[in-house]
């Protein structure tokens, strides 16, 4: 059984799977694993790292339109020291500091590689869903896509060795690296939001999990994708660009559907700025008229 | 750094360090990741391995005095089969439900060891810390000490490959790995005691844990303790009879403190019976007169 397959087996088992969070009355609670070999590339500091995995969690509970209230972490390694140490928590604490909730520490374990185990809890009388689209509605997503596949191609500049621009490179994959998990954005939409997930597997792969979900289709439209900045700069042609954008992933943006005449109101309650990037359709996953494949990210070791 | 230096070194940076789980606006979370090498001996089942790695989280809430909610984990393999996977998912399942908590299921990670990575969700208005015992008052441990150590020597004796009594030398060592979290316990404890926390670690360790905590010692009596029959079954000598029952741990017992005035009411209350095994002291840590030593259970791989 492949990592999907038995996700959906998992799910046919536990009556709370299928969201990027478990709801338990009004307590939302969530848990991640990442690897150093197929999550952290060369060059990721251990700052960024506390930041990402921790924010992956927070992620999960933004997912839910759930306020984010505490997080904690097991930090596994073959050895500790004290700056590696330092420096996850510190990164974790930042990130729980920047959606407002608490790292509250956790455990630490001997592990032949760098393991990092998350878990965030958060709060919310009225969870959002994968499953309340409907036909007409909008389709958006926060912020913007492929920033994660733009840093990945940054660490790998840095492993070719070519020069002086090294470090640079890492230091802005290391930025990209650090997302600001979207709680207040989740929070100001979910009112409106009718169905709710984030883009952690890539925006196409999130599209076919909700369309599953709410039992609809998608049309998006390419030329409306909120495409980073940092895509333009690493990707050589329009096909990596959307590869970077659509399918990689790990952008842990909000991608969700409202209603059309609730979209002025989310574009103003939403401090992260909104992209409509289609509609709710009957059946089908399309991007300009063609099918969109179901295929997200696919981690580096696997 | 070791892993003890750490803890310590993590114990300054977070204010929610020090206790068996943190607690943030009443709600209790606490994290634990266990491994094949060193926490899943030959012979133990993934039934056991989802029962025991799920309940030593909710161990932690128990210790805080709190009721448990809810568990998730990250199962993390490197290859996942239906057979194991919902063997893992019933013994969580289980054993959240014996303790009157929900499993709501969790991550898949592929990971070259088997790994469980568990966190529990617990609530409570007023934990029972570590930091409140007072000389004069009552130590007392839950259920029975050593089954542990005595589930690891039958583990053993299977690998030895002496013959017809292996399964049934297994399966008795799956049953004793498959303690019952004391949450209730806990919670009819929790109104009288004054300090908490679970064996995790032994009851010498956690002892040497709650005099630092609560600035006191202890004085035990080793005859008062309540060594589990399965001990007696395994162990050659009272030596090793006193090393699988203090020392050893992972036992998931709560030991506590309460005033001698309130022993009558913890014991009608608690489902599990209470040993009272000595009493709280200004200083030090001693069995019998004699300085306990301040060491507990090292994992086999370290």
């Amino acid at each position: 059984m492949d990592e999907r397959a038995a996700l959906s087996f998992l799910g046919d088992r536990l009556s709370h799977a299928g969201d990027d969070a478990a709801v338990v009355d009004g307590q939302v609670l969530t848990t991640d694993m990442l690897h150093e070999t197929t999550d952290f590339p060369a060059g990721t500091t251990r700052y960024t790292a506390g930041w990402r995995s921790v924010g992956a969690s927070l992620s999960d509970v933004a997912a839910m339109g759930a306020e984010a209230t505490a997080a904690v972490a097991v930090y596994a390694a073959p050895e500790f020291s004290e700056a590696d140490l330092g420096e996850f928590v510190a990164g974790a604490s930042d990130v729980c500091e920047a959606v407002g909730a608490e790292y509250v520490g956790g455990d630490l374990d001997e592990s032949r590689e760098f393991t990092a185990a998350t878990t965030a809890l958060g709060r919310t009388d009225d969870p959002v869903r994968r499953s309340g689209a409907s036909p007409g509605e909008r389709v958006c997503v926060t912020g913007t896509l492929g920033r994660t596949g733009a840093a990945l191609r940054l660490f790998e500049r840095d492993a070719t060795g070519d020069g002086g621009a090294e470090p640079e490179a890492v230091e802005r994959a290391n930025d990209l690296f650090r997302f600001e998990p979207r709680v207040e954005a989740g929070r100001a939409v979910a009112p409106h939001a009718t169905a709710m997930m984030d883009s952690s597997d890539g925006l196409a792969r999130s599209l076919h999990q909700l369309a599953e979900a709410s039992d609809c289709g998608f049309a998006v439209d390419a030329d409306a994708l909120p495409v980073d900045e940092s895509v333009r700069e690493v990707a050589d042609d329009e096909t990596e660009r959307r590869e970077l954008s659509v399918f990689f992933g790990e952008d842990f943006e909000l991608v969700f559907t409202v209603p059309e005449r609730d979209l002025a109101a989310v574009r103003e309650s939403s401090p992260t700025p909104i992209s409509v990037v289609g509609e709710v359709t009957e059946s089908g996953v399309e991007m300009d008229g063609e099918p969109l494949a179901d295929r997200g990210y696919t981690h580096g070791g696997e």
